[in-house]
């Protein structure tokens, strides 16, 4: 009898997946997930004459401007975190909360409906040129602990404007998801006395059945225990914690990687929505996180959270990611 | 300054949340949120006369039979788990599996548009008559570490067939999150000597700020840090880490209190897709686990994961649960 699923660990974070092969999807039976008709009026686009006094914008050679914009950073109108005096954790009975003091800002690109996936790698730099510097301005406050750097396409995504854009915001904790990870990015580091993600790493660059895209810097990687189908993750080949100082060459190939996953995933499943966001260190001055090895996660929305996944925290993904590196590795990025 | 917003931790999961009340919602807003449109005819729903045996069927006098059923278990035709020799944890390089060895059930109860808010409070405890028993007959399997007992209405929640129907997962791992739950509960039990979910419960039924519903064995709490707005955890008044031996009365107030609970969030806020789920201690014979309180918890879907929540694990919420409780207390059920 063959088997109906496989449970999978991620050694990083410890958490189990489930990958449902037995369920037998194959590559295109996602490709009714496709976005439909999220579409809003580029005359009524709040982002295309954004508001606010940008906190930075770049023309498409990468220089300060004030006018032919290619991508600005602004202040989101409706944060989820805010300014003011460094949190102070309370107690509440016996509870622990505190003010949800930080930043919340939009970097946005110029153009209404020209996604990552059909930028070019240099106009794509543009944008991986504003997230570090915000991140390299957000860090030096001394409230902040983290600086998260995501990116919402489509409505299923959480999306609720078309124009493309993506999000900077700087908190006062470090995130569970990403604690865990930096536990387990230690331990494995004091077992082994290697990075994990770099003997991750050596071991998928040479077996190659999980590596939809390489370049000189960067591996594109179908993680072994995804949680979603397709789901793909982008590996600085080199060892380094931290985004925030990744040097001008290695940022044009992050975002010729970046670019091409995004252009791979839109060309072969029809646009699906997605969420990226950048791992890496939290902020600070001390070298305790030297171990982690930072990268970007890209998560297509090819399912729903039901009961099972929001009770247990075990995904169940309906294709094997080696079905989905050999399907995306094919597809053209433009 | 008014506060954007609030980041309060989970005491028991260690999770932080934010509570985004500067963003303004009123329980009002979230009425577009109804779930539209998932109809599906009666006389085509496969869950009308099921066709593989059933491994368990009640009368509506809770008797079992062949015939006359108001509830059936029977097992998934497309499992995510199935059967097996006891999973075998092997290495695959440097990744960690075990194929997925397990069961998966469903519970459907007879009326294909009745679910749990309509249903009367007997109705509804033989539903949770057919999860203990079925619980009890799973948990004697030697794979089997833990039974996950879970229910999804509405298609945002992950629901594919409209008749109201619960699953049983049972799983030869700990999940990440129960264990995550458990070392909470421990770690307070040996720090403070008392169960963490009773010292909650004590401080909310004396606080009453949060509480949405009680009878004489159960609260029917919004949760301090919760996860989505709406949502509501069902606590046993008395302490006991066991689903599975809850008694007959114990278990027809249960039903009540879930009955209660699902029936305002639907009168209240025009039907929402949510799921609801039990939190019991992993199977097994040890008294290891004996510290854990078991409980439903029941959680809405009335925002989008985006990229913030799924590259950190923090949740938005935009209402605070102290607004969101007294709200669903007004709301009459039924």
């Amino acid at each position: 009898m063959e088997s109906i699923s496989e449970l999978r660990r991620d050694i990083v974070s410890g958490a189990w997946v489930v990958i449902a092969t037995g369920r037998g999807k194959r590559p295109h039976d996602f490709l009714k997930q496709g976005r439909q008709g999220f579409k809003q009026s580029k005359l009524t686009c709040p982002f295309e004459r954004p508001e606010s006094p940008p906190l930075l914008s770049y023309d498409n050679d990468g220089r300060t401007t004030e006018n032919n914009w290619w991508v600005q950073v602004v202040p989101n109108k409706y944060p989820a975190f805010g300014k003011g005096i460094c949190a102070v954790f309370k107690a509440a009975g016996p509870y622990e909360w505190a003010e949800g003091v930080g930043f919340h800002e939009l970097v946005i690109s110029r153009d209404h409906a020209r996604p990552f996936g059909l930028m070019t790698d240099r106009e794509a730099e543009l944008v991986l040129r504003a997230y570090q510097a915000r991140y390299l301005t957000l860090k030096d406050d001394s409230c902040v602990e983290y600086v998260s750097i995501f990116h919402n396409h489509g409505r299923l995504a959480g999306a609720t404007i078309v124009h493309p854009h993506s999000q900077i915001i700087a908190i006062p904790v470090v995130p569970p998801d990403i604690a865990r990870s930096l536990r387990g990015s230690a331990d494995y580091t004091q077992k082994h006395g290697s990075c994990v993600h770099c003997v991750i790493l050596k071991y998928e660059t040479k077996e190659k059945v999980r590596i939809v895209y390489e370049n000189d810097r960067f591996a594109v990687v179908a993680p072994y225990a995804s949680r979603t189908a397709f789901e793909m993750r982008i590996y600085p080949k080199r060892h380094g914690a931290y985004f925030e100082i990744i040097t001008d060459t290695d940022r044009l190939l992050l975002a010729n990687a970046l670019r091409t996953s995004l252009a791979k995933l839109a060309n072969g499943l029809k646009n699906p929505d997605f969420n990226f966001f950048i791992h890496t260190a939290p902020t600070g001055e001390s070298h305790q996180f030297d171990h982690y090895h930072w990268h970007i996660e890209i998560m297509p929305k090819t399912a729903i959270w039901a009961g099972f996944e929001i009770g247990t925290g075990i995904e169940i993904s309906t294709i094997a990611p080696e079905a989905a590196a050999e399907f995306l590795r094919d597809v053209v990025a433009k």
